[in-house]
């Protein structure tokens, strides 16, 4: 279920069923030479509206431009402080967990989202609004997809416009297909690729001078016909799966 | 053109064009018996992405969770405090304003909204961002969207969940169609009405106990089929010239 | 009854009567050639303070220095970021909501006053103060005034430094009396004055641009001894009258 | 010359004279049984003003609403936090610094001004905004002006609702006058208010408990005709002198 | 060296030879039955120290107080709001930014730090400082020292009140040394440690409920003499290495 | 009892007997030719565990950065801003009086952490935390130790980098001693002096260009050996006893 696709009365309904909300989160940045800036929300909902599609899960509305400092000077990339993003997500969760939700699932798609909601959270907790969780998972962390996305692309996955993340988007909104690019990045040794996770960038200047088409390591050419959806159903079969996990912790 | 579904590039390109953007705003609140939450930024997003399509318009991420507190006592709605919504205001400005994009035109679908933009505004040009401009416009305020609604609808328009505004949404997005509450909800005179304007409501508790099923004097047993394509259709049209005034005012 | 000009013994002995309060707010810019820097906080203080004089209403103390970036560049301008007077207007609502107050009746006299309260009226209502109501009126906006107005100066009264704030502040405040400036401003046509109510101007170098002397078409010389006094009356008796519809309300 | 009396023009001249400005600030809280709610501001108003008769000396608008938390139990107390009143000063001084404005003398009324407002100072100064300087001066303070008060009262002139500060506030605003209550109140040793000093109270219940008519150790019945105008006329004379002391430090 | 221990003209003098800090950062919470509560503020201060022994480093003032909201049931923890700590670090980095610094090293001892330093960084180049890096690194992440603490303590080193973080706050301050609680805490199996990993701990009413004494799945018992400086002096070994290459990085 | 040096069950066990703590605050910045930057934390933390090592007195960790924008200019100084220090203070009080902590005694050896520490006191008391209170004491206060200073140093105490607070931390720390200078700085009068009494200094440009070594009007040349334990220990006496005052008060 789509939250802002239904009416109130469904969603009080759903809240005598459950308590519980899934909610998507990516980012509005360059994603390199052939992915769409939104690569990151189309992902999240893609993959949230699939899990919810053999579910009963509630999907809320996408938060669609977080926080992406790094890619400022790449025209396009509409960034929030962290400090307005916490706010939003403050804001997010205090409004639903006044009409009774108590657990909040952030479907994420961007390594730059996973510490301001994290501090967010915190704050959340010490408000005294109940007994309510939060939890931020990425979907590249589910094992099964990930797997697979190692086993599609391996080192050449890279780190940012990855295959995985442009084959999704591609697959779940066709007019955001661009042709792959005709050459490979400079490849990215793994040690450094595994200091920027969670995009523990520098600065917009600094950013785009280091990598100036956007890409970090991956290599789009190897994105095959299939691929996003197999990625798609895979994600949302797990992140369906853990978001149940999460409901059902005690 | 929509910026989340092109590449940085194509926006690179498109500001030696242009330096405007449409940003569509709506809000997550309840919208009576058969209104979808999403109805306001559904049509915000329909109708700007309709302007775009026959001129050389950029459509920026659509702002669909913003102020609404008095609605919070409907499940389902989610608000951002008027500071949250004016800072993301500022961050999405800030971060275009940084790359060159100077005329900022906030279609509007959400009364409530325009107290706290318009609050950011001018918080935005005592920055020294140089020479920007914003301008928020609420898509019933165009004269001929106007003029259709009044005859399709009359007194019955209301004030919220109003048979225009769904008409849209149910057509811009056909899974959230919901059969019309076989009975009208109480007639507001005039007066009262225009004191709400800008959803100039007061708290939650309020709000739920004078407006039981959350609408405000619409009928939306009026709706008819093909109403939500001309009033979407007439609306682009007039927002289309009322942006590209926008971009020529000296 | 000026709330600053009496004991506290004497507010607690008027909240057993009534839990209103009139609040005048103006602002602190440049008003043309031979208007008063403080204009607006005169107006709405003396409107408020003559309203008050037949009738058991509590004046609360001005909100003198406001939201004007746009003058900033005139020399005496003093300007509050709009979150800041949200801040204040939060903590004059917040101390008065602590001690039974339950009506705040704004008297406004400045048009980029209006977005920032009413933001900060829906931040109040969502804070849980209780059953308070909040509301803000512009002086020009009483239907007897605003013909009485338009009657005197037509298409001259123009939008800002405008003869009837003018009149009633040489009125008000007898030192302030300058003589008008010889000749007439640029006149502005009606569309593009519409598109600047509530003071929707661009930033500060550009308002100072377009306005050289500060007046944006109003004539000064047309003012005629006996306006103001005039002007005041009628505005102070549709004052007392909205006031009281408004504690009357439901 | 008063700011908010006299035209931007004005202004801008007076700048090629001096780039200094004088400001009173007060309060808006209970002052015992006989002084008025706004003494404070009425007082620092009142001398600032008569400072500037006989001088070239710029007064800008009153800050008469600012912290004062530890009354808001006595009704018409209205209190800034003091992050609010930190916002507006900043906001002042920097509206001003950006005309040219580079010595802000504030003449204070109210104890628990001094803190927020030299916290502030800091955070200006911080601000690069140029080499402004700001001062906050309390007008018991000048040294024959605190003489004066304490040979007219000796210990009884006390710690709140002083006979010198309502004696002023009598004066200045003559409607203001209420007897004097036929009692003392509770004695308060030097140590104990010592440690008020600033106002450096506790919480608004603690407040009202300790002090049930508002008063601390102060005698209103020792005011004779005539002390206000001597405390007011002693009080500008030094307030003057200090103030040109202060523009002419290198 | 030690920053708060020499003179200015020293770090004026360092300054000449290196723009980098090491900043140690701990928390003030419950460490279980016999941990001290500065113990990650001890842990992080002696490793930084001990580091710089033997290397140009300078070491700035540690922050010992952070974000720590879900031991608050605990007495005599004192966690900062996310939002606080990040301003905190905002200044402190802006502070030596200002002076020339250009790298900052954050060595820390707190899981709850991790989000809200990333996300202040992310704020912080987005100010535009010049090409500054910020990097956080908690001790127990360093290969060697990480390898060490499972061969002392295995599954037994657990998620708070680690055995290996009590030995170095032990062997730093003799003082605290208290003696080891006589039976081992619930064993909470890896899944579940991984999900907390982070710290991303729920509430503190819950988090007090679910771990009564405080510690998780850690057995102090395991301690033996001469542990604390192994573990500090490869801890520090590493982290002076680890510093050295960021300082390194182009 | 050092808070962060016991174990949490030590506090709770303390809070039946005692609801104070004693909380040191400095500052880091420059302290002339041969202070430590850490003078005043180094200060406020020795001079209350000696405070507590003869009573049972609960000290807190130790604020060992604050507000000092003045000395940016001199490396090594970090400063945060008012609202971040304000902000601080909050997290520290609302923390332990969430567990019962009643009395916040603050011992300070920083002139300008007076004026932002009062500030956040009354934003504190405003939140209805429950009786709580807070007092700030600068140990030069202290009439013994006051006397102490005057009799060793007279005129030539100063204002900064005296030779008392320099003989203490080079007492309490012995690794940050270093000769004292040559020769003494410019002799400033007592009047402007008192000018800046709390710290009140301008811009940090100002500060350098005006004490160029960073001293004001000291002469660390005076200190002989034994004067830095004597000012601990009367300081630390007349601590203690006023602490117990403040915890006696009614």
């Amino acid at each position: 279920m789509i939250l802002q696709h239904v009416t109130w009365s469904e969603i009080e309904a759903y809240l005598r069923r459950s308590t519980g909300v899934m909610i998507p989160i990516g980012s509005n940045e360059q994603h390199g030479p052939n992915g769409p800036i939104g690569t990151d929300a189309i992902c999240a909902e893609a993959i949230a509206r699939r899990a919810a599609e053999d579910a009963d899960i509630l999907v809320g509305p996408t938060l669609a431009v977080t926080t992406a400092q790094f890619n400022l000077r790449f025209p396009g990339t509409v960034s929030l402080r962290s400090t307005t993003l916490m706010a939003v997500v403050t804001d997010y969760v205090r409004s639903l967990a006044g009409q009774g939700f108590r657990r909040f699932y952030f479907l994420n798609a961007h390594g730059a989202n996973i510490a301001p909601l994290n501090a967010a959270f915190h704050d959340l907790y010490a408000e005294g609004l109940g007994e309510i969780r939060c939890r931020l998972r990425s979907w590249w962390e589910y094992p099964e997809t990930n797997a697979l996305r190692q086993s599609l692309y391996g080192a050449w996955e890279g780190m940012h416009a990855t295959p995985s993340e442009i084959a999704i988007a591609h697959h779940a909104v066709p007019s955001t297909r661009r042709p792959a690019p005709a050459s490979r990045p400079e490849a990215i040794d793994p040690v450094a690729l595994r200091e920027m996770a969670g995009d523990r960038h520098f600065d917009a200047d600094h950013h785009r001078a280091r990598f100036p088409d956007g890409r970090i390591s991956s290599d789009q050419s190897l994105i095959e016909p299939g691929h996003g959806e197999r990625l798609l159903d895979i994600a949302a079969k797990e992140s369906r799966a853990d978001y149940q996990r999460f409901l059902a912790e005690t």
